[in-house]
């Protein structure tokens, strides 16, 4: 059986676009053989829809946009993920439902019976469970379709089972020939590990080869990798496809499988940097032309985050879309200034130096009668900051522009930042990455020959809002920073389990301090591109308002 | 029977000071004669705790702390909310569960079997539902516990039912002689008639008094309202808990219930504009006092939102307080500071006036080269707004006082408000009042005397921010865009129905354009205080990158 991956890249929203692309996608595949095409979950409306399934028409035309769509269907049969209305009389308003489309006509073949509520995902808010999951009989085979979660809750793999329920055991007692899964499953850093291990032990349990279709592209923080697969019962991969760019397969099931590239990743740490750089270029591509962004500004500090931001930026938008600013107050070091001119040409992006000396000036001498008598402190240094998100936001405006904000996930967790100032933008590029990994990406683009200067990477990190300032004058060295942070902030260990890790005492409470402190200023925060397995944003939902003490937790 | 009822108004994360609380109101509910002390939910964490409960230790403190409670009490059995770790294999890692605490020791009663995940409400992302709703033997009662949201799917009641399974049916196949619910439910306008039909169906139902203990205070966006209750079989208020304040009271059940003031909220404008004040205060209140801050910052424009954010904040900190700074630029009318002026004057509230014109023409000279030849436009607007949001920062910054931001809904809704400039600050008070209501809660500031200064209600509002501006030069009068809002925002209404309702259609459609395409602010917007029943902030979650045509659904 020749079956055609559709790994394409909707808009949430989009009903029209979304249907151009699935119709050519249909006609694509049919034409090379394909008989039986898969398109992602919840490919006509996009993924994730959030709150606007509760907006007024859009469930309906989401369905007026499948009924299009299988109108147009002739002998090759679709698998087509859309929003179903839940016509029972109780129960949440909606099913996250595969449509069996087919000469001109389309049923529900099955309704996703795991809902992620969890990390970025919040299904049960508007799905009912499906209580079945779907088997369709096609030229005598049996073919299983479940949706993305459907496949998680296997116990040989999962470390504890989230649902009393695993549709994987249902498909076995079916002895289906087939399974089939459409997924929008959001990329991070080792995701495709966890995703092949599931898709072995189904193909494994059910005896049949498993059929992953992937969206691709960025929504808001969201990054969808594609890397569709096809898997067989003995566990080799018979089709990858490709990471973080949409493509359009037929594949054999009766080719044997190889053991192609799926679990490299993982392992080779040039392969893992550039699907990180990949991500991020798609995430902001995606982001910025999704809601009608053609150009970037970015500020140019001459230190590794803006420089990393404004490579990434370089390939989304192409260099000539791209505007650095550097923003030298009187503290800026020359050096600073003249690494940001240096990278700017190395990428071959437009440069500007705007001196933010007078506004903060302005702006002091406002305050001065006000502030007369009380000492210098953190107020003078976001003046600073805030100038220049002040001028970087009327760049922004005047030339429509995207304004990219720069700060990495290390500051963003410590409040090494300024609500206002630095953290001004529309999109946080590297947020989720820690300090450490900006550094090895920094490296890693400058894998063909320099682009971000060498002096970039030698002097010590600094937000130079002070004469003479260093991050780990009150930061610990940056390794071990992250490494206390990924303990704390991505995998929940409390003070007590870090420090018998190995933590200084009164280092770890200091960070956890300052993570807890900070809350205020992520809820004001650009949304930023997801890399990790947790990032701030929508997959943390902490309270500002709050006193546990987790330094004595 | 006498029944203690323990409001208190705990915080997210503060066990030790929750069991404080916990700890005197038992006492003092003992000794004025309780048979029986009823807490809130979740009591001894707070609600709602969001990802706090993934945190390393987080749980296990709360567990010591109920036990520690439990080791405290003596003849007299208390209800406690709490949470409970999941220990069955599988499963969401947690239980919202009410303990029993009696003679030292606890156990577990009851276990929430309805969880909301919907509007403000994520409990499926923690919490396993319940399989039984407890009941309890005590004295030869039987009392059915049950747990906020489990008596919100009566289907005598609700328009829908949400969940499949109805609390309070097995609560009637017990027999049980009482109901006892333990809530952390947040008020919104007209949020007390829906309870009072829920219990009063709930007591009808089981033909027993139902007894209804609330929390009370503010959590971030949250502001919970108390007005426990005790309603009789026949529908009798038996007893209604202060709103907005901490109540300890004890009730006996064998006395006839009254019909006191519980429905008149909805039926008397003052008492519903005076809730909306009372709300109001606590919510920033509990958002400063629980986070350190005793002194709030705020702008004054003149205008009618600053006016009622600044009498809010006056009752909330104490006028001495309060700073309210004017920040006219040479576009702000004589009167608009004379307005701010004398406002702060009749609130007895700190007044200066701090200049932003040299701010801004610091900012336009250093842009002069890079916008020379371009025409002036929105950013030249967005710089004046900028440099107040600077200011303002700066003098937070340096008195240590909360600056608030003072953008009412209509404005965040249209995206009439620029991003880190009047939108700057650490809460936004009225962000849930449509400028309407704006209006009528600054009329009942003023029931006693002119606080708000006339002129402030008769001039028509502007941003000022060009000459001559006004704000229905671009929106319509706000009656019909406030209607138009609530429509589209809140009620979720297609541009179709809200055109059938007779609004006109461009009107409508550009209304709508203008939601949309703002959702990028509303995304670093402070945390707004939630008085309506749909908020801007963690109850309404759109994507930012969609492009659904809601002007033609």
């Amino acid at each position: 059986m020749k079956v055609g991956i559709a790994q394409i890249n909707t808009t949430v929203g989009d009903m029209r676009g979304n249907l151009q692309k699935m119709v050519s996608a249909y006609e694509q595949l049919c034409g090379e053989g394909a008989e039986l095409v898969v398109f992602p979950e919840l490919v006509v409306c996009g993924y994730p829809p959030r709150d606007l399934l509760l907006k007024g028409g859009f469930v309906e035309q989401c369905l007026q946009t499948l009924e299009e769509f299988a109108n147009g269907t002739g002998g090759i049969p679709a698998l087509v993920g859309f929003v179903e209305e839940n016509s029972g009389p109780e129960g949440r308003p909606f099913f996250n439902s595969v449509a069996f489309c087919h000469d001109g006509i389309w049923s529900v073949v099955s309704r996703k019976c795991l809902l992620p509520t969890y990390d970025v995902f919040d299904e049960a808010r508007y799905f009912e469970e499906g209580d079945a999951t779907g088997v369709l009989e096609l030229d005598g085979r049996l073919i299983g379709v479940t949706i993305c979660e459907d496949l998680w809750n296997q116990p040989e793999v999962v470390a504890r089972q989230r649902y009393p329920h695993n549709p994987v055991e249902e498909l076995m007692s079916h002895k289906v020939d087939l399974v089939v899964n459409l997924s929008a499953s959001p990329w991070h850093i080792g995701k495709g590990i966890a995703r092949l291990e599931l898709l072995r032990q189904a193909a494994e349990s059910c005896g049949a080869p498993v059929v992953y279709c992937n969206l691709v592209g960025g929504n808001d923080e969201l990054i969808f990798d594609g890397r569709s697969l096809v898997v067989n019962p003995d566990g080799k991969v018979l089709f990858e496809g490709a990471g973080f760019l949409e493509h359009l397969s037929v594949v054999d099931l009766n080719e044997s499988g190889e053991g192609i590239s799926a679990e490299t990743d993982a392992k080779d740490p040039v392969i893992q940097l550039d699907n990180v750089r990949k991500a991020l270029v798609l995430g902001l591509r995606d982001y910025a032309y999704k809601t009608g962004f053609r150009k970037a500004v970015l500020g140019l500090s001459g230190g590794i985050d803006s420089a990393v931001t404004a490579a990434i930026a370089a390939e989304a938008f192409g260099k000539e879309n791209v505007m650095g600013v550097s923003l030298p107050s009187e503290i800026s070091s020359e050096h600073s200034r003249e690494d940001a001119r240096i990278l700017a040409e190395n990428l071959g992006i437009e440069y500007h130096s705007v001196g933010i000396a007078d506004v903060v000036s302005a702006g002091e001498q406002a305050l001065s009668g006000l502030f007369a008598g009380q000492a210098m402190d953190v107020t003078e240094e976001n003046i600073q900051a805030r100038a220049r998100g002040l001028l970087l936001m009327a760049l922004s405006n005047k030339f429509g522009a995207l304004l990219l904000t720069t700060g990495n996930k290390s500051e963003l967790a410590v409040g090494y930042c300024t609500l206002y100032g630095d953290m001004c933008g529309g999109l946080a590029v590297i947020s989720d990455l820690p300090k450490c990994l900006v550094f090895d990406l920094a490296r890693h683009l400058n894998r063909d020959g320099e682009v971000i200067p060498q002096n970039t990477f030698d002097k010590p990190p600094s937000a130079e809002l002070r004469p003479d300032q260093k991050d780990e004058d009150s930061l610990p060295p940056y390794p071990v920073l992250d490494a206390i942070l990924e303990r704390y902030v991505e995998r929940g260990e409390s003070a007590a389990q870090i420090i018998k890790a190995g933590y200084e005492t009164e280092v770890v409470k200091d960070i956890i301090r300052k993570v807890d402190r900070n809350e205020y200023k992520r809820k004001q925060a650009a949304p930023g591109l997801k890399v990790s397995p947790l990032a701030f944003g929508i997959g943390r939902r902490m309270p500002i308002v709050q006193r546990f003490d987790a330094t004595n937790a």
